[in-house]
Formats: structure tokens, sequence, C-alpha cells
């Protein structure tokens, strides 16, 4: 068994939960490989896991937290054909990610655009999968839509404020913090709503004309679902990504019916290896292209080193990080 | 201008608002032609109509209800290349089903399958479209899958019970009838569940062995959707076609994420005639073969003369029909 350093949470709480320990990890298996992680993204999942409500998922590594890496590719198991020892590659896991050392199938990494470092690498998998899957693959954006991103000056946001413009999207994002939405002008953001009294539904149709818009992407769940639906256009979709905001919402079904909405719930840590092997095959083909040709790139607030995870965890409770918070070896 | 014999709504409330009456229609336009309705299948929208709550959409006469007919074609308006006079046939409308005559874009005209007569076809036009919409166009049912039915018994239920059968569905039903259960199961229906005290999710989760259903069509609404929610299995469809048990709903928020679920709301009457016109064609292509081919028939529970339209809505409102009611010149 490899001996990996990692992020260990014992027990549940606050961030005294977490610690560095060495964890032994699985050998990888047939068309497995083992990668030797230089750096990994943080996410709120991280945090609520921490926190004991968000358990990793059967099969996956129960108390080392962490959803994405970037790293070079260390072993090889039997069988695998796409991907040799040396190749900078990244890719999300269901957990576990927070260590030196992480297995993988062949077929869920995807290879670090040349150009790029991988510790600001490690900003993009879990953002931009989770963007290019509810953008593309559940909404179906389409040219000169419109599309509403919630905490758009977050990892999410920031990746799929970028994936919507390079899309020909028109985007509109909230925030709480307007030097956010000032930064993200420079991403691409035409219209910023500054949420200071919990609504944004009159500001978005304000500035749709009255129309609304076709896409909306949240993370905030209950808190924001009436307005929500009531600023979607016809034939509008939203894409539930989180509950940052409560999971209990009154909805009103009569706007679902007459505009004809669709809202999906979507997470990818649950996915199958089949789905998540699907997606990092549709990010290969039609994503990873756009950093090589400058028209996406990671948006990375802070760099923190691996030891100092807790602080980490602190500054992304804080709320004050543009875009992602990378922890490095 | 025509004349034609219509249903008129004067005011709203009861059926004493309903009265037979001579009204002014226009004549068939550009790619348009004249239809002389044998029969008119009743919905719900109509009573709803009668009472004030769900006007027609603008352009369409507001007060002559009825949104389906079949008849035959007895004049065509300038450039109509598809359609003779004579030719059988029906179709869904936005308002004035309910008249002796119907003006309508022959792009939006089915031909009524031979072998029907039409009076039976009447029954056709509102309940199939729905059904093939919501199940395959919408919710993207597959080979397998299984699809749960609220109101089973009634004209969507009934259509959509055929469709899923057809396409290779395992169909699960409710209806707060045990008799229209015992019916539909003449119709392919494999598990009925009798709703008595408000609830189906623990039976619709016995029945299933604990996974639920892939689709829920439901025409209710805020009653049932915590429990459709419930027993939706993972990446399940709730196709939201009507709102008979209220609107305002709780969600709860963190099944549409943790099964990753998708709620779409749907209504034909409001569409363009664009839409309109590109359903009609997919009817005409997938759907009606299978009435010629004997795998689906119109479910007729109960044929009254245009003149007791009074009776028919109270029938309707009594909830004791099994399948359409249709309404005859």
């Amino acid at each position: 068994m490899p001996i990996a350093r990692a992020v260990r949470i014992q027990g549940s709480g606050g961030v005294e939960v977490l610690s560095l320990e060495d964890v032994e990890i699985r050998s990888p298996g047939l068309h497995e490989v083992l990668v030797e992680v230089a750096a990994a993204g943080l996410n709120r999942a991280d945090i609520l896991q921490r926190k004991g409500v968000y358990p990793a998922p059967p099969g996956e590594m129960a108390d080392v937290p962490g959803l994405e890496y970037a790293g070079k590719v260390a072993a090889l198991g039997p069988g695998v054909t796409r991907i040799a020892v040396g190749d900078r590659v990244m890719g999300i896991v269901g957990g576990g990610g927070m260590a030196t050392h992480v297995v993988a199938h062949e077929s869920e990494l995807v290879p670090v655009p040349r150009g790029l470092g991988l510790v600001e690498a490690a900003a993009i998998p879990e953002v931009f999968f989770t963007a290019y899957d509810a953008l593309c693959m559940q909404a179906g954006l389409a040219l000169g839509e419109r599309v509403l991103l919630h905490a758009v000056g977050s990892g999410v946001g920031t990746a799929a404020l970028q994936l919507a413009c390079a899309a020909g999207a028109q985007v509109l994002g909230t925030s709480r913090t307007q030097s956010k939405l000032d930064k993200c002008k420079e991403l691409g953001l035409e219209a910023g709503v500054l949420i200071e009294d919990g609504r944004f539904d009159e500001a978005v149709l304000e500035h749709t004309g009255g129309t609304g818009v076709d896409i909306i992407v949240d993370t905030i769940g209950a808190a924001y679902f009436e307005d929500n639906l009531r600023c979607l256009a016809p034939r509008g979709r939203l894409i539930l990504l989180g509950l940052l905001g409560g999971a209990s919402a009154s909805a009103p079904l009569g706007l679902l019916l007459t505009k004809r909405l669709t809202v999906a719930g979507s997470v990818l840590r649950s996915r199958t290896h089949e789905e998540k092997s699907l997606l990092a095959q549709a990010v290969t083909e039609n994503v990873l292209p756009l950093f090589t040709r400058g028209k996406l790139r990671p948006v990375v607030g802070e760099i923190i080193s691996m030891e100092n995870i807790a602080v980490a965890h602190q500054r992304m409770e804080d709320d004050e990080n543009f875009g992602k918070i990378v922890l490095r070896w």
C-alpha cells in the first residue's frame, strides 16, 4: 500500500478537526494510475464534509476531503493505455483529493493545458466540469441566450461566467460584494447585481427589459428559489448546484407551468465512473482548448500551503475570496 | 365572415354561464383551412375558463371554449397545399374548438387515422399531444423505464398509459377510484395505487422495490409535489401539466440535488404556431400509426350532445368519467 500525506478530518466540527497525517492509499488497479498531487482546489463541499453534513459517497475515503487535484502521473496500474508516467494531469474525485497521492481511473483524468502550471491547474477541474455540465450539458446553452449566475465571484461563478461568454451568451451575475462584481466585469460580466436585502428579481428583470433570463445557475437554493422562478423567461432553465441558502423552499408551481420552466438539481460528486468519464472526455474536447486559446483561465484568488488547511477553510467561510482557493503541497 | 354555432361563456361562474349561440368566425387566411367540426373533446381547461381563472391566450376567441376538435375540411384559404376539401382532420387549438366551424393552419392539423370515426377521434388530440410531448419530447422516455401517472383514469392519464406501454415502459398509476384503476389494467397498467388519504409515496416505493420511478406525469401539482420528489429514482423527471391540487408547494430542494432530479412545467395552449406545428408533425409520424396498428385507442367515457354542454361540464366536475368526455354536434 502506498503511503500519502493527507488532510484528515477527525470527527466533525470547526477547523480544529483538520490535521495532516500519513494515510494508506490503495495501489492503482486495472486502468488506474497513481498521481503525485501538486495542488488541490478547496470547495464548499470540503467545508460541509468537515462539519459532518456531507459525507463522502460509498467507496471513497471517508475522512480525507478534496474533490479535485492536479499533478504528475507517478505510476501506472495494469492495462493503462492513454496515460504515461510523468504526464501532467488533473481531475475530479469523490473524495481524497487533499493528499500527496491520488489513485484515479485513466478515463477520468484530463490533461493540464500547456502553458498552465500545476498549482493554477488545480483550480480548474471542479468548477469548470461543474459549470460546463450545468450550462452546456444540462441547460443546453445556446448562442445569444441570457444567463444569470449567482455568487458570480465564486469559483463556479467565475468559471461559468467565462464559459457562458465564450459560448456567446449575455451574462448577468449577483454577489453580495461590489468589488467581486467589479472584478467579474473583466471576465465578461455584462450586468452585476449587488444583493443587499436578499432580493435580485427586480434588478434582473430591469436589466433584461422585463423579459428575464434563459438560464440560471444557482448554488444558493431556497433563499433564491422564488425570485429565480420569477426572473426566468419563458422556457427558462434553473440549474441548482447547491443549497447554501437553505433546502426548504416554497415553490410557485404556477410559474413553472405558465412559463414552461425546467428546474434541475445536479451534483458531480456522486456520479458513476461512467458519467465522470464521459464528462471528462467532453471537457477535454470542448473546454480545454479554450484555455490554450486564451478564452478561459483559472481564477485563483489565493494559494495556501496544505499545512495551513485550517486557514484555507476559514478564508472560504469568511466568503472574501474571489475565484478559487488552492492548497499546494 | 362565416357564421358558426358555438358554445359561449358569458361572464364567469357555474354552468349557467354556458350557452349555444351563433358567432362570427374569421375566414381562413393564408395556409389556413375551415373545418366543419363533428365533435370536440372536453378538457379541464374548459372548466377553468368557464370559472374565469384560465382565460384564452391573446389572439384566440375569448368567449368560445374548446381546445380540440375533429371534423372535415370544408374550405381552403389561399396557399394550402397539404390538405383538400373533405379530408378528415383533427387538431388542438388555443380556444374556439367548441364550435361547428374552426379555422386552423394546415400545419397544425393531423389526419384522423382510418378506422376511427370523427366523434371518437375528437377524444385524441389534446390528451395524446400532451402525453406524447410530456413523455417522449420532454421526459425522454426510454425502453424499460418506470413511469408513474397520476389520475391515470383521466383523459391524459389513459393516453399516457397507452403511450408509455407502447414504448416499453412499466407503468404505475394512481386514482381515487378503484374502478378506474381496474379499467386501466386492461390498458396495460401494471400497478394501481388507490389514493385514500392523499398519499402515494410509500405504495410507489414498495411497488418499485424502494427504487422509485423514472418519470412522473402529474396534473395535481402542489398536493402531490413533495411525495412526487420522494418517489422519483435518481435522475428522475417530473413533468407538471396541471395544478388541480394547488399551486403553492413546499419544495424539498435537497432531493432535487442528491437525486439529480428534473422538474418541468408544460402547457400546450399558449405555445407558438411553430411549436404546435412541430408537435403535430411528430404526432403524425410517431403516434398516429399506432392507432392504425391497434396499439392505441381513444378512450371515450361519454359522448354528449353539444346542446347539453352544461351536463358535460357537470360530469367532468363530478370526476366520475373514465377517459374523455366528447361533445358532438
